[in-house]
């Protein structure tokens, strides 16, 4: 019942990350690496540009690798990277066979291919986010001064706005999303620096290898290789975290919110019961919430695995793999199934009047409109 | 690159558990559960036997079900039974399609069949976890007086045995097997109770139903329906955290005595490098390492999700469904490769000897040969 | 704000446990197994009993002992048995200073004391735990034909009672509580090995220290020395995790029925607000969720340092102090906290009679009684 | 054997981080948010500039208030804000009472009172972590041009220089404090809202109230309260979760190269064994893996509790509390024992030479000069 395994992947995998990390996309991106990295040697004068070339239009190809004997190969030597330069070697005039992976290890073509990936991954699920986010603002706009009964520990406590309940929804959504706009622009970087991270071939040069390779791939270029310093995934992973827990929030509210006794929200396209004709679940912010749940463990994992020895961990690198994957999906399910939420969601002021009505507690309503007034103003200028 | 997928799947899923948990094995399961719903309920008289005959019929052709179209359905609903009964229900004749799914709810479904997935799952992890206890036996027999030095803090300490370290990696071993083995039998449980867990269309009969379910499916019958107390899965869940801890200390044991400096075993199939043709990386044991990582994380998330709401949960049931199979994936995984490991295991006495006396430091070796035939002893007698 | 400090911990550290894990417990303890091993040598001969007596003598008053000084001295060391040993070796006469600590090392006396603070928290956390199942065993028998609506994803469902759902919360506490017992019970082991835990001064006669240890002491008997085999410490880990997660389940169940619109249960004694004088918060239940979140990361924390390496770890062993026991601390105060919850609860079957007719969801009680009646007998008949 | 405790104190709770979320560290916070709640009160005429006096004289004394007592009474409520205020009130002249927690919650105070502490608890941590890097700074000047083997999955490699090794290290505590102090400085914000985050009492004129907050205490403004918003807690979480890891990376790399059989490196201080007097053991390095190992967990919860129901979370904010206190303590203590371990750190050229020549592997050192001289500008820049 895999993230990508399509009898679960509609309800774990919702939205467009899970394609973005699967099989195609890492081999897609393992190539670009390779073809990037003559391409520099050869723009540097450190490889004959023919060269770069046959490695370039063979690495545009990744169709004609085969991603299962590439995976079954795999096990042999712990990573898939080994394979592929023997594929590319096959694959490109044999002359120009030594030319191909020049100076790399294993753990920069797959360093460096996660950084792609991951980047890929994070559009989608950023503009799942940035559409909940404006998904918040309408709402808080539109109920700005919709008054309801305000809940703290579950009990009904004084009087707030709807409006001030989704600006809330907003501010998390807007701190998540910047976060993670700024790893991804500031910490995904090329990794690269050879079989110790000494860029040994290369010499001084390297670091110009280094630098080309960024510009290249449209990654951030580090000051030094990153193989053993981990905190670049260790930021990733606490972003994604972040985003899954912001989500979360708004989903429960609208759980609760959407309960018969309280119903101050619907689902207008409401999940059905295998046996209760009558139920209508507000099955998307009901999956959000079980997709945001696997986030903590996983980041967990993330960061108990930055230990890695020496100059390349022995398992702490391998460990990355899964979780990281994993993250990205289950945090765009849960984006994605939040987006469908609140554009399905039925709000009904009527009902929050009743209540506040009922509740027999007064009170002003307090700040509630200018709050909405700020928070439409700092997050909006940020999208 | 998750675990079941071709690119990273024979480092990340080693071994027969991904297939037993795979689409296949999920959608087998469900439809075993539905055709034993049925053949109970005849059995009982409370449904004809032709209908039951009819369901049984469908059941036992999971192929004629297209995963596909069942899982791009499941997002309506946020489970995949429904599409599944829907699609059942089509595929009886007419006359008998009341007859599917008779007193269930999704969550009967769905949780009863991923107990028998766990079970089955269990089958080959077990298996491999055996193997790996007959490997670590074999060790301690075969080096019950092979002196090495002992070390502490990673610093050398005292004298002890070989066979003494190997009987170590067998307790582990043996008591995570053994627990393992326990929440199998005791733990994996039918669940079934209808809408609200009342076995309502059934009155007092109704748990005669439960034990009809148990005994067919071979599974546990509970006392009462499980629905939202989740003490089975978390049991399930700390006991593969242990097994993948277990797996994780002897990895960890053999890529340190497998450094250069150490060099006291090896691996007789190490893994290469992409660079450096000397290397000798001991690599099923760093992917054994890998692959255990990611154990910690899913138990946490496991644990985490055990507040079910009421009588179904608003998004903690879902939350299960990830978690567990990756854990039963990467605990098998890990158990795999560590039996790789130790069958691969290539010893080496005679530098541990040199070692030892390199390290000046004296002393007898206690009890070693007597606490080794103590495990043997303890430890064999349970397999 | 820790567990043990004044200002937070009726809040977070309630009941027995906080003290049972104090540096008092364990100062303790720590004695009592170097007393022990001392009584053990001389019951068989290895020691003279004079010496035993004097180390026993010495032993029995650890208020002689400043646990501040032997706290700061532990820096040195890395652990607060070194200090200690030499404490112990000045409060005997000098004849008998070698005699202390004979044969151990400083994580035979650590773990084995560590066990004993475990098993001796567990006694009041167990006895929350049966005072708990008493409440909902209760609660089952009072409520047996209390009619309720069942709600799953947070929506009306189909009626139930509200004795099943109490009979429900017995059987997480029934299994939470059995497993804890079965932990306590086969898995507390005293650990003793010596400096690499080949019993290397005893010879033959060290795994009769170790049954005499196991026999003073009242702890399980090892089959080997587990200084680096940490299922014992996994196996407690998960089964307290388990006891936390039932323990929410139920707090969480509460916090939902005694919403205002909900209103079928209510706290005897509600927590007030520093500003709305009219809430009446559930607050033992409020609590019980507090307290009990913490275990799932204490959890991945104690899994993820298993791999100990070689005959002692560098940094995994220190890594298991602080989460076991905040992980017995945190578990304990959420049971405590239940079993206020479950005291003071106000049960309101008029609301729930009302509730359920206003949901016009109508349906028959299935097997309620009957389940009940199970319930009450199969878990009634452990205690 | 807590944090704060004293038996386990020095080496679970290191440097000056567990005093500054002690118990007195947070009563003063506590009392001094509530001074300036009233002082910001009396600047805009809200309130008598005699009554702010009174009150900002009574809280300048918290030693007037009993921690014991006020932790006690804090059962009651669930929190210590409610018997502060009352104690609060009670220490102002008569005419002042009501003036005392005007228009605050409880969870405004705890919540602002949390960020102070917070914000004080990561100067030592900062410290301490600069002077970690800036050791690692040293070492890697100093042995910019000392080779040594590289090591990769615990097997030699190809030639490094261990200043590159050093610099890397430098690299992963630099990324881990730049990114602590953009939290610090950006996302540690007050929290004010009153009951339902509305601030109800002040109109429009509350957010003026929380600027004069943020003033005073020095805090961020946040553009909404953030009560039920916890991406500012997250973020914080996951900054302390990469501190700890990048800190975990050092000192494991420390320990393996202090392996008798490596010896490249030894611990000038190193700890001793309560058996064996031989024993060299790196034990500051030990001890901040131990501590390290606490954060990935603790970080999981604070994740975990993100979805904070409603106005106020019925559970999830006091799961927060245990947590983020450990988190700090533990992750400061890390860092405490990696400044100790690099101050003490004695380095061995000469081995690091003599294991290079027999490992019989050559190769040019790269970039290895340049790529030091590059972290030492790029990082040197920023402190």
């Amino acid at each position: 019942m895999g993230p990508t395994t399509s009898l679960f992947g509609e309800v774990l995998a919702r939205g467009e990350v899970a394609a973005a990390v699967g099989d195609d996309a890492w081999l897609t991106a393992m190539l670009q690496v390779e073809a990037a990295l003559a391409e520099v040697q050869a723009f540097t004068g450190l490889l004959d540009q023919e060269a770069a070339d046959a490695i370039g239009a063979a690495c545009a190809r990744p169709e004609a690798f085969g991603v299962a004997a590439i995976g079954t190969a795999a096990a042999e030597s712990g990573n898939p990277v080994v394979p592929l330069v023997a594929a590319l070697r096959s694959a490109v005039p044999e002359a120009w066979s030594d030319a191909v992976h020049r100076g790399a290890t294993s753990q920069d073509i797959l360093d460096t291919a996660g950084m792609l990936v991951a980047s890929r991954a994070l559009r989608p699920l950023l503009a799942d986010l940035a559409a909940c986010a404006e998904q918040a603002a309408r709402l808080a706009r539109e109920h700005r001064d919709t008054p309801m009964i305000g809940r703290t520990l579950l009990q009904q406590a004084v009087p707030t706005t709807f409006g001030l309940k989704a600006a809330g929804w907003l501010g998390g959504l807007d701190a998540a999303r910047r976060r993670l706009e700024q790893v991804q622009r500031e910490r995904l970087a090329v990794q690269f620096g050879g079989a110790a991270g000494t860029l040994a071939p290369f010499g001084a040069a390297g670091t110009g290898v280094v630098e080309g390779l960024a510009t290249v791939l449209g990654l951030t270029e580090p000051v030094l290789p990153w193989h053993t310093e981990r905190t670049r995934i260790a930021d990733l992973a606490g972003a994604l975290g972040s985003a899954a827990g912001a989500a979360a929030k708004v989903a429960r509210d609208i759980t609760l919110l959407a309960q018969n006794e309280v119903h101050e929200v619907s689902d207008a396209a409401p999940g059905g019961s295998s046996t209760m004709a009558h139920k209508r679940n507000p099955i998307a912010a009901v999956c959000a919430l079980g997709c945001a749940a696997s986030a903590p463990g996983l980041v967990a994992n993330l960061l108990a695995a930055m230990a890695h020895e020496h100059e390349r961990a022995a398992g702490a690198w391998h460990a990355e793999w899964r979780p990281m994957r994993e993250l990205l999906v289950t945090t765009g399910s849960a984006v994605s199934w939040l987006r469908a939420a609140l554009e399905r969601l039925l709000v009904h002021p009527d009902v929050m009047r009743d209540n506040l009505a009922r509740s027999g507690l007064t009170g002003d309503l307090g700040a509630t409109g200018p709050l909405v007034d700020r928070a439409l103003d700092a997050f909006g200028t940020t999208r």
